[in-house]
């Protein structure tokens, strides 16, 4: 049976083309996107992560009810993962957990490079979280907006690959994490420029790892634990 | 001048005996209470927090709007705390953090005594965020709806001293902080009953001690730092 | 292009059967399983630790030597997988370090159920060394031998799930590992015990997790950094 | 009725000017202000500390006997603070206690700038003990000593930016924690030097910090733990 | 030439006999031994640690004046510790400090068993501050006085093995360390019972760990860092 | 009756000079001095810890077969230290465990300086296990083979010193350990070379620190805990 997962973009500018970031990885999976109804137009802040999460939640209740099976929020932040878990029983994947935790698995310590030096807070907040902040050697920001990703052209990797050098050279990461989920693309290229450069490291892209954290509870059938994650009492 | 406080209350139940709990505090403020527009009946899940913490912003934008000095969000679990603060420059309080902070100095551990357990990982969670976490002696619940508690007579305190005693004896706790701003007119009675009984320990109410807070920041003049908690992006 | 993936069970004892763990997880791939060539019958202590890493490495080499795509370690303990990652540029797994993190995602904190308590300094220490010591709830164990474990007919299950059941309710676990890859076939009916007892949470097969590491770094193209881990020094 | 606040002065030098700092602040409460009667001539170092802390518990023993309602230590390092909370039931406050607290609930990490590099073991350790080591984003000194600090005029608050500085840029401070009681008069002058720079984030007085804690104290009848600080035993 | 180490007593109370728990130790080394000048009759709680600290430092230089070589605190809270090195050059040992490093290595985690629960969170705060707080299992007490200490006959030992079986059994120390200074001959003696029933680890005393370590810092010809630990400032 | 101890030498790289590390420490010990049979011919990597800890365990075996009373395993990276001590019932000494305990009690933090910057994360890690990482200031690397230190000449000391400056000036270590057991003779070099340009803290010899280290195991008749360290299990 093909397992059906959804990708739930958390703000309401139409992202179509983050499809392009899975690849062949879809190729034995339905896939589905949608945005959330209503909430910021990008997530750029703790304000924007507070304003998008009920839309979160909304979308993965329709995932459910739509007989999706695991969800793939959007967002390096996982805005309303937990919350979203607690509303349905189908795994539900943050992108930035399971980034985090797949680099963990690949080097002493790992860097992030991601948008701007406003949301490192909410990168370091969710490292610890995830037990991660003793593996997490920096955030290091490229200082974009998320609207203007796509107009960067060829100006983005050189900045991505400035930052993954201070993170490798300074701060000691072994491993890289894009810290935004709209980068794509740009794992592969900017792993090569790294390893031109003499300072070959693997770098992760938050989508893909997220897909695969998907797929492994998929192909386990399992899901996120009822007892941590409980639906919210009836009142 | 005289300072104007409001609480905001981040779901939907008219509560309008909050204010009793604040009692003589309140002479030299000026206080008002609102609930949120729209949002759950009761804070009672990670999916509650989700689904409240919009309304908490848009709360805190209107009370800076009508020109409320420091706002007090009326959740043990703080709820919409670091957006609210994006979204303004008033002070604005966390009875978990206020508390928290409170109890960490009055002893060398303290615990919570809560509405049920399945918000303990939401308490943990945020005593960790907080610095906090290795002051958190443990946390105990009394398995209550916080919509029953106002009709729960003479039974709520004998079940908030369980809680306590087992934190206090078994988890080592000095200070208890209650971990339910629906708990009102407690402290004082869970206190004198802890003395009672030969386990005299310090008993914060939550409210109490974010009301203190704001009046600390007030009497300061400080506020949260705007490089933590900078204004959203405009987009 | 068919990956290939080879188990390396880390002592002498023959376990063929280990393949059946995999169920049609292996199905698109290529499956090779080998025993080291020297070293203890079993994996029960630090010492084994010790004593059988050398053979880890020596068939980690030999398994890129034959072209083989990832590898994993047949041992929750993950003997010699960071030497064996310094010997290797293909993917080194080690079943507890997938595990770990896979349950740390499931839930706030897992609880471990392994063969005896003397190996649980070994899973702590492994735990602390991947950043997920305060997601560990428990070590708990059933105390038998590893070599005992195919002839102990119906009497293990009950034994897991007793020890499942403490790092539950006392330890507060939301997802269970099982610690050792020498329990076959029993995750999911340890699952269905806990299920069936009011006490549903995600049992995880060590096995099964590293193969989804395996998995995830192939398909994604990803490896170790060799940052972290350097080809040793020629000397 | 009226509280009464008493400050502390762990050293023989007088200091009388210290009223200042509290201005306004005082205006509902009685004040008194004492130094000890044997001790060091400042605190600056950790023998400093083990020499005045005596006086500070037989001052608050005097203090209490005298009907004083809460007593503060004046110096960031309070010294003897834990001692003196055993021989007294009032609460005693300490400056860096409350200030660290305070500092820790305004943004994501604090720095603190004290007067000399040698005392930040001792701000550091204290830190640690408070649970807020964390939070502590570094100590930077302007290497002046206490006794130096009247006489310092002008030089003085272009210092103390320069430490701030560092903290905010370097060390990713949010907010400003002055690190001695003796830095009087210039939390205002500093948040307004740091605002004018471009760099505005919240700078904490500690002896302000440490009197809206005795005043919540005050205000919500709670003192320390007993269970925390009894009285030592009687031999 | 014969290292000459001298021991202090931070209290009041003549303990002669202290020397007999050196036993051989101390053939290939000069002896002295005082106890302070002024201060508590014991040390049982942070009040008295304060008191006494003044009189460690007073007792410290005058060692330093005499000649002396090292010098090691008689209590296993270390009073003075610090501000006793700033105040010489020689080394000053405390016997909380080598005891605990010492039961560091020689097993995963260590239990301490004291005189009282009201010197437990003294104890965890050093093992906090000497980087030791995850090694160390529990602190158990037997609740004696510590000038009842000597007359307490057999009763003792069988409350000292209680203590220690709890450690080990329920918070799995692997080794003991005697948590008083006063407990004299009693670390073989308990060594002994606790193989006699089954349950055999090292039990470390407190001033013997001392000694050695005072030896180890003769020998090599270190003392404390000077950096650390600067003589205090001239004023 | 004289205490034998034995150095082993975890390659096979013959070291007949280490003797002279140890110098009058050895006048009331016997001593003796072997190569692991089969293993690597240095150790600078997690791949040569791996290859030489089984040669580690034997001839941890034939020193207690010997009767031998101490050992100490010649290599700062600790190789098979716990797998030894499973092995036999005498004291199995690591120096980097002893020295980097020796430097916790000497100031706040250390540093160590080390051969190659590719053993960090091995000293970290240990570091970590050993329940000090937070006081390892840093691990500078003067980036030297370890078969080439001994043709090294004059060129090394400098190196030494430049590493320890950074550590000490950058990165706030109090004291230094040597972090390789081949640097022989340059403690007190290095010290006096930091004392010259004004910055004097202890260094320490990490074969010195254990030999210390099993001189008090000996001296106080303990070794490791039998219950962390238990005999393997018998297959």
């Amino acid at each position: 049976m093909t397992h059906h997962v959804r990708l739930i973009t958390p703000h309401i500018t139409p992202r179509p083309h983050k499809r392009q970031e899975f690849g062949d990885l879809l190729a034995p999976l339905r896939f589905s996107h949608v945005n959330i109804a209503d909430g910021p137009p990008s997530i750029e802040s703790l304000h924007d992560e507070v304003m998008c999460s009920p839309g979160v939640v909304a979308s993965a209740r329709q995932a459910e009810a739509d007989g999706v099976d695991a969800i793939i929020i959007d967002c390096v932040g996982d805005p309303g993962l937990h919350g979203a878990r607690e509303a349905v029983s189908i795994p539900v994947i943050g992108p930035g957990e399971a980034g985090m935790h797949l680099a963990a698995t690949l080097g002493h310590r790992f860097g992030v490079v991601t948008i701007s030096d406003r949301v490192r807070p909410l990168l370091e907040r969710n490292a610890l979280l995830y037990g991660l902040r003793a593996k997490l050697a920096s955030v290091q920001a490229v200082e974009i907006g998320v609207l203007d990703i796509d107009h960067s052209g060829d100006t983005l990797l050189p900045r991505l690959l400035d930052g993954a050098v201070q993170a490798i050279e300074r701060d000691r990461a072994d491993a890289i994490l894009l810290g935004c989920t709209g980068f794509l693309g740009l794992s592969d290229k900017l792993s090569a420029a790294l390893a031109a450069r003499g300072t070959p490291v693997p770098v992760i892209s938050p989508l893909q790892a997220a897909l695969m954290a998907a797929v492994t509870c998929l192909s386990l059938g399992l899901s996120h634990s009822r007892r941590a994650f409980p639906p919210p009492p009836r009142r």
